[in-house]
C-alpha cells in the first residue's frame, strides 16, 4: 500500500490544490507505506467553506432527526471495527487489541451523542415576573474545528465531532498527518450513515492547515489535543481570534502506591498503564510513586519480574497480540532513547534498559524501561517522554507524595492504590489533577462524564465530552417573553351582556 | 391465522397452566382470527418468579452494558416495523400508517432509554460537612409491572419497559387481551436483541392476572394506562399493597379555537385528531370549542365539507390507506352507537351521523360523527366515548372556554388554536390539563419529555417516560461518608525524622 | 403554663368549633403543662377551605417573590432559635442541644427552598420537530397536607412545608398532639415573615383530623412521617382518594462494625446514635452488628464503659446539657420497659438495664439499655422500640451482616464502620436501605439531598426534600407549540416589488 | 466629599504603595467630588497575594458554611440599599430609582448564590463498569478576577463575585475608576457579613492594574464587562496567559416592531430602554426597527410626543426622580455629541436633538435624541454610542429586519414587539443575538438564568451567572474508583465452617 491519502470533503475523498505530502510509515516494519497530502491555506479555506455551507441545512434539522444519523453511525462503526483497528495498528503501531479498545471508547461517545434530544434541552421558567417567562435555547455554533494527535487517531476525533455534529454544528477535522487512514475511514463511515455532505470534513495538513483553522473567522470553536506547548499556542491564537477553545496538552501521570495497597494489583496495573501502547498515551502512568522504601522495594521487584515477560513486537500478528508494539516513528524512537540517556546522566538508576531490546526488523521498537530513584528536577521526571519509560519516584509519606504531584507542571491524570478509604478520599480532594483513579490506573472518564486535566494539561473552562462537551458545542440564547393583552380580553368583553 | 396466542416467558412463547382463552378478532372483517390464553393467578405468580430470578443478574450489569442491548433492540424494531404495524392493524383495526406512527413513537422511547448511563446518574456533594461527602445512587427497584390498553398495543408498552429495563429492572407486561400479537412480537424482538431470559415477560390475562400483579409482594411498581375507573382501582389497590404506582386514565380533550385562528389549519387538525384511529386514543380531540358563534359557524362548515371526504375502510389495503378503520370490537361499536343515540336524546344537534355509514363487510365500522350545540351535563360531553364522535361545544369567550375545560373531570390533553401569543400563553398557564398543544392538536410529548395528565386522568406523582420515567423506575439511596484517619497520617509520622 | 393551645389558621391562633382536647405534659417533670384542642372533621374542612382560598393568590406570585418570604423566614427562625428549642425540650423532652440541632436541620430546608426560582425550572426543547417546540411547566398542586410525628416537632414539618409553599402550594399541617407548641410557633413566625394568610395553616387533632385530610378532595398531596402501620394506612387511604402520597414509616437501623473499624470512634458514634434523644428518632441506631466475636467483645466493653458515664436528666438545665432526657410520655415509658422485659424472656442477654435508673422526679425517665446476643425472631430485634435500647446482634461475616440487614422489614437508615474502601463500597451497593452512612452513624441527608427509606420504611416514589421534594410538590405540564405562518410572511410579500 | 478613595484589602480600606490618583466627579454638578488611588503592578500583586493566602481556608469551608455568609450578605445589602443607591447616583449620574433597580438585580445574584450547596453538586455514576464507580467534584479554581465597567458599579460586580466566592474561590475585583464608591461599599458589607479577610479584595486602578490581573500566574480566571475592543484584548491576553476567560463587550441592540404590535406599549418601552440611565447600558435599545413605513410613521409620532415629556435632571432630588440623569463624564458627553453631529453629516434625519437641552448647571447633561432614516454604514448605526441617542432604522419586512440585526457586528440583546406567536418564535430561533425579548425591551436574564451575548458581544464559552456562572467558577475533577477485595471476603472465609 503506497497510496496517496487525500482529504475527505463534501462526502468524498478528494485532493485539493496543494500537492505537498508527508510520508506515512508502518512502525512495525519501518517501511514507508504511503503518503498524505498537506493542505494549503487556500485548501483549508475551501474546506471551511464547505462546512459553512452545510451548516444551514444541518442546523435546521431537529436534534431527533440528527440523532438518527448518529444511531446509524454507531452500527456502522461496530460493523467495521476490525477494519478500523487494523488501520490504526498499521499506521500507529499499537497492537490490535489496543486499537480495538481505542475504538470502543470512541464509539461510546457516539452512543452518548445519540441522546442529544435530551442533552440539548434548555431551561424554562414560568413567571420570572408576573406574566413574564424566560427560557434558554442551546443552539449550535456553526463550523467547529478539531485538531487531533497521532496517538489516538480514532478515539480523540470521536470525542469531539459526534457531539458537535449531533448538536447541529458542522465540523472540520485535522487529524495527525502520521496516521490519518483510520480517521479518514471513520469520517467516510459517518457519511455512509447518512450524514449530509460537508457536515464532517477531514483536511490533512501541518502547521499551515492548523493556523488557518485557528484564525479563519468562520470557525467558531476549536478543540485540540496534543502537547502542552502547542496547546498553549492553539489556546492563545484561537482566543486572539475570538473563538471559544478547549486545548488539552501534556501529562506526567503519577500513581501513588500506599503501603497498604494490593501490590500485585498495583504492579499489574502499572505494566499496562506504563507500557501499553508503548507509553504513547496522555493518560499513561509514567511515574510510580511508592510511599515508603519498603513499598518501593517490593514494588520494584514485582515490576522487574513482570518486565521479564513483557512481549514486544509487531502490532498485527496472526496469533495473540504482543503486549506492546513499536513507537510511532524513528524520530520519536530517537527522542525516547535520548531521554533514557539523559536519565542515566542525571543520576537516576536505570533498572531496565529498553534500548537493549533484541529485534530483527527495522521497526521503531524499544523495550520497556524502568528507572528508580528519580526525583523532581531530573528531565525524565519533569517532562513528558511519551514512550515506554516508567520512573519510580519514592515518596516518604502520603503528604510528600501529594506535594510532589501537586508541584508538577501537569495535572492530567493520576491514581492512588490503597485499600484505605481515608487515603483515597483525601487524595481525591487534595490532588491538583483533573482525572483521578482510585485503584484504577488509567482513569479516563466514560463518554457520559467529561475528560480534562488541570494546570498546564488543559486550557479552557470546559472539559471534553459528557455534559461539558455538549455545553462547549452549543451557544446559549436566553429569551424573556411577555405578551400584550387585548385579543383574549376582547373575547370576554363582547360576551359580558350574556352573563 | 386462528392460532392460540400464548405468553412470553423466560425468552420464549409458552403456555402456562390455565387454558382459559379470550377470542381475538380482525375488526376489519369482524371475523375471529384466533384466541389468547388467559393466565391464572398461579400462572402470573410463576411469571413474576421468572422476573424476580432474572433481576439479580440484570441489575448487576452496568447501565452501559444494559444500554447496548437497547441499541440492538432499536435496530431490530426498525427492521421489523412493517411486520409489527401489520400485526397492529390486523387486531386493532387502525390503518397501517397509524400503526407505523404508533411504532415510531414507541421506538423513540427505546432511543431515549439508550441514554441510560447518563440518565441514571445520581448527585455528588463534596464536603456536605468538613471531610464528609454525600452522594446518591439511583438503583433499580426489582420486578416492575405494566398493564396496557388495546388502543396502542406497541406504543404504550414501549413507554414503560424500555426505561424500566434499561435502568436495571425486570418487567412483567400484561397487554390487552384484544390485540396481543404486536406486543408479544416486540417482546420477542427484545429477546433477539440480547436481553437475558426473564428480564421481560409478557403474560396475557384478564382481571385475575391484573389483580395478581397489583397484590403480589414481589412486584415493586405498577404502570397502568386505561380508563379512569380502572386506573383508580389500580392506583388504590397497588398502593394498598405498598407499591409505587402511576395510573393513567381517561380523557375528554378539548380544542379551543380562537377567532383569530387559522381555521383551515384547525379544521384539518380536528379531522385527524378526532377521527384518526377511529377516535380510540386517549389524546384524541373529542370536543371542539370555538370561541364565539362566528368562529363556530365557520368551523362547522369546514368540518362538514371535510367529513364528506373522510374515507373509512379496512385497516390494511393494497393501495393507499383509508383515513380511518373500524372500531376494535362489536361491543365497542354498540357502545359508541349508544352514545350517539344518547346525544340526540339529550338535545344536541346531530350534524353528521356516522351510523349511516355504508359498508359491505361485517367489520366494526362506524363513520365520522359530528354534534353541535353540546353542553356540559350531556353525557356525550361529560364522558369519554372513545370513538369517532366529535362534539362542538361553543364558548362565549376565552375565559368561558378555560372555565369549561377546567371544570371537566379529565385533564389529559388539550389544544388551543390561535395566532395570538397572549392567548396561547395564558391558556398554557391557566389550563388544568397535563399536556397542552398550541396549534398542535395532539400534543403527545416526545420520549425525552414526559407524558401525563392532570385531575382524574392520572393518579400518581410521576409522569411516563422522559426524566420522570427514569425517576419512577429507580430507587434513590443516599450515602453519607467520612473516613477515620490513621493510616494516611501514619505515613507522615514515620518520615518526620527525615524532614 | 397550663394554656389551651389552639390552631393556627388564616395567619392567627384560633380555636375552631370542636372543644375536645388532649393533654400536654412536660416529660422532665411528668406534670401536665397544658392541653391542645382536637379539631373535628368540620373544623379541618374549614381549615382546608382557608388554604384553598389562599392558593389562587399565592400560586400567582412568581417563584422569586415567594422565595423572598422564605429568606425572611430563615432570618426569623434564626432569631428565635433558642425560644423554639426550649419549646421543643419542654414538650418533647429532648435536651436543649438536641432541640437546637433539630432546628438547624429544619432551617437548612428553608435555605434550600430559597432557591426555588432555580429549582422550579422546567425543560425546554427547541425543534422537537421542525418548527415545533416543547417545554414543561412545573406548577404547584394546590392544597397539600403534612402529618408529622412527635419526635421532631420542628424538623419534620420543616422538611415539608417550606418546599411546598415556595413552589406555590398552600399547606395544612397536622402536627403531633403531644408537642404542638414549637410547631405552632414556627408557623406563626412564617406569617411574621410575610406569608399571606391561609398559605400555612396548622390544625391540631387526632385520627379524625387525619382522616379528613386523607379523604378531602381538595387536598392534592399528603406527606406523612410516623410509624409503619400508620404510614401504610395513610398511603392506602390517601391513594384511594386519588392523591399523591409520600408516607415514611418505622425503622430498625443497623450499624455494621467491621473488624478493621476504629472501635473507639464506632462506640462513641453508637452512644449518640442509640441513646441521643432517648432513641426516639427514626434514624437512631438500635442494632449494633459487629462482625466477628472479637469485634463484638471489644465493642461491648467500650459501650459498657461509656454507659457508665451516660448522664440522664431534665431536658432543660441551668448548666450543661444532659446526654439524654426523658421519654415523651408515661405510656411510651411503659411500652419501652415492656420491650426490655420481653427481651429478657426471649433469651437475650440484658447487659445494662435502663429500668434501674435512679431519679427523683416523676419525669418519664429510663436509662440507657444494652442487650447482647440478640437475634432475628426476637421482638427486640424485629420491632422498632423507639427508646434508648441498643441491641448487639453479632454477625459472623460481612455477608452475614448484609443478609441480616436486608432480611429486616425496615430499610430506613444504616451505617457501616470500616476503614476499608471495598467493604464500604460493597455495603453501599448491596444494602437494601435508603440512607447509608460510611463511618457516619446517623446519615440523614442534607436538605439539598433527599430523605427516604426503602422497603417498609417508605411508601411512595419520591423522597422528602431535595430535588425529590420539589418534584413531589409540583405538577408537570408539558406544552408543545407551533405557530401558523402568515403575518410574518405577509410582511415579506408586500416588500417583494422593492427588492 | 473630596476624599481619596483607597482599595479594600484584607477586610479593610487601605492605601497601597502607589499614590497615583484619578479624579471622581458628580456628573449632576460637574464638580469633582474626590479621587481614587490607582494601583501599581506591585500593589496588585500584593492584593493577589492576599487573595491567594485566603484561598486555603475559604475553599476548605463546606459550601453550606460558605452559603451562610451569603445569606447574611443579602440581608445587609437590603438594609443598606438606599445608601448604596445614593453612592451610585452621585458618581454615575443615573437617577435614584435606576440605582435601586441595579442593586436589586445584583442582589438577586446573591440570592442565587445562596443555593450553592445544591448548585455545586457533581454527578455520580454507580457501576460505570462492574464494581467501578465514577463521580465528579466541582472544586473552586483559586483566585479569580473581575474587571467591571462604570455603568453598573454594583450590579456587574455582583454578577461575578457572589458566585465565585460561594463556590469557594477568592476574588480580586477591579471596578471602574469613575465610580468606585458603591463597589467599595458592597465589598465592605460582605466583610461585615462574615466573609474572612482577603476572600474579596477590591483594587482600584487603570490599565496597569488590569494588565497585572491578566498576566499574573496566580489568577485562574478573569471575568470582564466593558467595550468590545477591551473585551477582545482581555480575552486574548488572559488566554495567552493560560486562564479561563469570559469577556463581555459592546452592543447595538435592536427592537423590531411588527405592524401588529401594541405601538403604545412599544413606544413606552423604547423610552425607558433607549433613554433610561442616559443610554449607558449594554442592554439599552439604541435602534428601533419598525417593519413597514406605516408602522414607522406611527411609532415616530408616539416617540416624539413622549420625548416632549422626558424629564432630564439631577440624579438625586428631594422630590420624584427625573426620567434621566446626566452622562458619566464631560469626555463622554463630548463623544456622544460628536456622534450626533456625525449622524447629521451622514444624512440621517435628526428628529430631536438632545444637544438643545436647556439646563442651568455644569452637569454632563444631554437630552433625549432621535434620528430617523438611519441605515447600516452610518456610524450612528454601526457603532455603540452609549448615550441617549435612539435611531430609527426602517425595515421593509420581517426578513429584512432579521437580516439587518444578524448582519450587525454585535449580538448582545434584542427585542421584538408583536402579538403574533409565529413572528416571535421565528425571531427567537433565527436571530443571532444572545438575549432576546418578546415584548420585553431589555431582556436581561434573571440571576438564575445566564447573561451573555453572541458574536462580538461576548468572548468565551460560558455566560455570566446562573448555571453557567457556577460552571465558570468551578473546576471539574472526575474520579474513577474501584477497590481491591480481600478484607471483606476474609470475614466470610473464616465463618465458612459454621455454615
Amino acid at each position: 500500500m503506497s497510496d496517496t491519502l487525500t482529504h475527505f470533503v463534501d462526502g468524498k475523498r478528494a485532493a485539493l490544490d496543494s500537492t505537498r505530502t508527508s510520508p506515512i510509515f508502518n512502525p512495525s516494519t519501518g517501511q514507508r507505506s504511503g503518503e498524505v497530502l498537506l493542505a494549503s491555506r487556500a485548501d483549508v479555506e475551501r474546506v471551511i467553506a464547505s462546512s459553512q455551507a452545510a451548516f444551514e441545512q444541518w442546523s435546521a434539522f431537529s436534534p431527533l432527526r440528527r440523532s438518527r444519523v448518529l444511531f446509524n453511525y454507531k452500527s456502522l462503526l461496530e460493523a467495521h471495527a476490525d477494519e478500523l483497528a487494523r488501520l490504526i495498528s498499521q499506521e500507529h503501531g499499537k497492537v490490535f487489541s489496543d486499537a480495538k479498545g481505542e475504538l470502543t471508547r470512541g464509539l461510546e461517545v457516539v452512543e452518548f451523542a445519540c441522546g442529544m434530544p435530551h442533552l440539548q434541552k434548555g431551561e424554562h421558567s414560568l413567571n420570572v415576573g408576573s406574566g413574564i417567562d424566560s427560557f434558554s435555547l442551546m443552539q449550535p455554533l456553526g463550523v467547529c474545528a478539531g485538531i487531533t494527535p497521532f496517538n489516538f487517531p480514532a478515539m480523540v476525533p470521536l470525542w469531539m465531532f459526534p457531539i458537535a455534529i449531533a448538536a447541529g454544528n458542522t465540523f472540520v477535522l485535522k487529524p495527525s498527518e502520521k496516521d490519518p487512514s483510520a480517521t479518514l475511514r471513520i469520517a467516510e463511515l459517518f457519511s455512509e450513515a447518512g450524514l449530509p455532505e460537508g457536515v464532517l470534513n477531514v483536511v490533512n495538513g501541518d502547521k499551515e492547515a492548523v493556523d488557518t483553522l485557528l484564525t479563519d473567522p468562520r470557525v467558531q470553536a476549536v478543540s485540540f489535543v496534543g502537547s502542552t506547548p502547542i496547546a498553549e499556542y492553539v489556546y492563545a491564537t484561537a482566543s486572539a481570534h475570538g473563538k471559544r477553545v478547549q486545548a488539552l496538552g501534556g501529562a506526567k501521570n503519577h500513581m501513588v502506591i500506599m503501603p497498604d495497597a494490593d501490590l500485585d494489583q498495583a504492579a499489574d496495573a502499572l505494566m499496562g498503564a506504563a507500557y501499553g501502547s508503548a507509553g504513547e498515551r496522555c493518560m499513561a502512568i509514567s511515574v510510580a510513586m511508592p510511599v515508603g522504601d519498603e513499598t518501593a522495594e517490593k514494588l520494584r521487584e514485582k515490576l522487574l519480574s513482570r518486565l521479564d515477560e513483557l512481549r514486544v513486537g509487531e502490532s498485527l500478528t496472526d496469533g495473540p497480540d504482543h503486549d506492546m508494539g513499536p513507537l510511532v516513528s524513528r524520530a520519536h524512537l530517537e527522542k525516547v532513547s535520548g531521554y533514557i540517556e539523559q536519565g542515566v546522566q542525571e543520576g537516576a538508576e536505570l533498572v531496565r534498559d529498553g534500548r537493549q531490546l533484541q529485534h530483527d526488523s527495522d521497526g521503531f521498537f524499544i523495550g520497556g524501561t524502568l528507572f528508580d530513584h528519580v526525583k523532581p528536577g531530573m528531565r525524565i521526571y519533569d517532562e513528558e517522554i511519551f514512550g515506554p519509560v516508567l520512573v519510580i519516584a519514592r515518596a516518604e509519606s502520603f503528604d510528600a507524595a501529594v506535594k510532589m504531584v501537586n508541584d508538577h507542571e501537569f495535572g492530567n491524570g493520576t491514581a492512588i492504590f490503597t485499600r484505605d478509604g481515608d487515603s483515597a478520599r483525601q487524595y481525591c480532594e487534595q490532588i491538583q489533577v483533573g482525572m483521578v483513579g482510585v485503584n484504577v490506573p488509567i482513569p479516563v472518564p466514560m463518554a457520559f462524564h467529561s475528560f480534562g486535566g488541570w494546570k498546564r494539561s488543559l486550557f479552557g473552562a470546559l472539559h471534553v465530552h459528557g455534559a461539558d462537551g455538549v455545553r462547549f458545542y452549543t451557544r446559549m440564547k436566553t429569551v424573556t417573553a411577555r405578551w400584550p393583552s387585548g385579543l383574549r380580553e376582547a373575547t370576554n368583553q363582547y360576551t359580558m351582556p350574556t352573563l
